[in-house]
């Protein structure tokens, strides 16, 4: 079957010719698959939470159609099986059924951004309706998802940031009150005027000095959760403003839940999306336009149609 | 009474008189009253959870000697009286009795910095039996009770960091595993050898380039409880460190806690400290060197006997 292949440890994922899994393993045809940024980790064998032992196919999730032609979300098929195929064994991986409604390449989309947006407000951040959220990031995919889920949550008020007029756009579209972090004084000046008794939940995707800033707007009992970092692996941290509000900074990675904890979500942003409560972005290539998407050449958000 | 008095916002600490609290309030004696550095924070009007409104005597707790012969720890007595004086209002402090065989220098020494380590490990920390702990600054008041709380509590591994040689000989001699943090590269290889699988609960008291090398020890679901930022007040953090581990870093005060947490937390200390499991470093002195005392010329752990 063609597929992307991991072909040695530490080579380039490339399209190729792979063995198609045994029949026995209730196999299903791959119709959306999405390239997130956890792939390139993957196969570049650095994420612990999933070793790569080439070769192998490479794409954590998707959606596959059974024989019986049912469409379902899958998430870590086997070894040395992934997303990235016409074909994918769905004995071993997590599964849950697409609800009518909603397209294939979006639920695909919805995934492991998704599913990280959730699990950061809910499991990890603790969210409680009417309590204030800020998400620093706003404009990728995660970000974009959790501005629209803790309004689904029943947060109060919801900050979003972004860098540029067109990101601020968007997160007020989509519910959120828009700030910029491009200058730091001014960032730490609407926090302030926004949320002047601080915020319960910040989903932090770019640590640095936005979440440096944003630790000095925290309200007592906050909870910082620690989902990327785009903006550097490292931030200057001050002891006190934790402390003095009785704070906590939780690291999260979708990988530390259980399986029923990311099927659960998955289900109900699922059902949001279906319902047109949740605005999720795609993008479909075909295999022709991996390589480029792979290397970051690509549309914002590659679904792959195998 | 003969008092320390902080007579206006700003102005210093000093010894004068001041009036006797109403007798309906339930006056004691005081016996015993130490000097921590939350009580200069108080007086210099910076402390968010206890505001001072002066004149008032300063002194945030200490043990009395009740009319019928009883000895009490007090804590937060109401405003505007305070520890260091003769005489203090019990009605509307916390208060719990003394165990016998713990005398009133030791069960007034054990207080704030006994229970910040008790509830760092308990309340912040949530420590379960066999697990490792590690302290970031044993040998001030908290960290010599942490080491000894933390065997108390059934830890595995306790390691208790010091710079000079005779505070890394008294981490041993109170049961801990003594590490130095003097050099970093050195402090690395030192947690490395010692917790090859990480450390479980971190107290922190330095923050700063301590921690942010510890941070690079966290096993799986880690508690980093921070507690002090005598190394300084901010510190570089390495977000993926926290993120593959779903490690959590909570900022912790004794004043976020409840107070029967806190009386729970004393009771319990007080309670190996009669029964000498637990050594608690005390220095007794007049109100004639306490101005020394004050400007940090007095000795290590300063105790007032009126």
């Amino acid at each position: 079957m063609r597929a992307v292949v991991v072909s040695s440890v530490g080579a380039d994922a490339g399209v190729a010719d792979f063995p198609e899994p045994p029949a026995s393993d209730s196999v299903a045809r791959v119709v959306a698959a999405p390239l997130n940024p956890v792939d390139r980790v993957i196969a570049a064998g650095t994420m612990a939470f999933r070793r790569l032992v080439p070769p192998a196919v490479a794409g954590l999730e998707g959606v596959a159609r059974t024989p019986d032609g049912e469409l379902r979300y899958f998430f870590a098929p086997p070894a040395p099986y992934g997303s990235f195929a016409e074909f994918v064994p769905l004995a071993g991986a997590e599964t849950t059924p697409v609800p009518d409604g909603l397209d294939e390449v979006r639920a695909a989309a919805l995934g492991v951004p998704g599913v990280a947006a959730w699990l950061a407000l809910t499991r990890s951040g603790h969210l409680a309706a009417g309590e204030s959220v800020l998400v620093l990031g706003a404009t990728g995919a995660v970000g974009t998802i959790a501005v629209q889920a803790a309004r689904a949550l029943g947060a109060g008020i919801v900050v979003g940031t972004a860098r540029s007029a067109e990101g601020l756009d968007r997160v007020e579209r989509l519910g959120g009150t828009p700030a910029s972090v491009a200058d730091p004084a001014a960032f730490d000046t609407v926090l302030g005027t926004v949320a002047p008794n601080g915020f319960d939940v910040i989903v932090d995707l770019l640590w640095g000095t936005p979440l440096a800033v944003a630790a000095t707007h925290l309200a007592r009992d906050a909870r910082v959760v620690q989902v990327g970092n785009s903006a550097g692996p490292t931030a200057t941290i001050n002891a006190p403003a934790f402390r003095n509000k009785g704070a906590i900074l939780v690291g999260h990675s979708n990988f530390l839940a259980s399986t029923e904890e990311r099927l659960s979500a998955f289900a109900q942003l699922a059902g949001l999306a279906a319902t047109g409560e949740l605005e999720v972005a795609a993008d479909p290539i075909g295999f022709d336009d991996f390589d480029k998407a792979w290397h970051g050449e690509g549309p914002a958000k590659p679904v792959l149609i195998p």
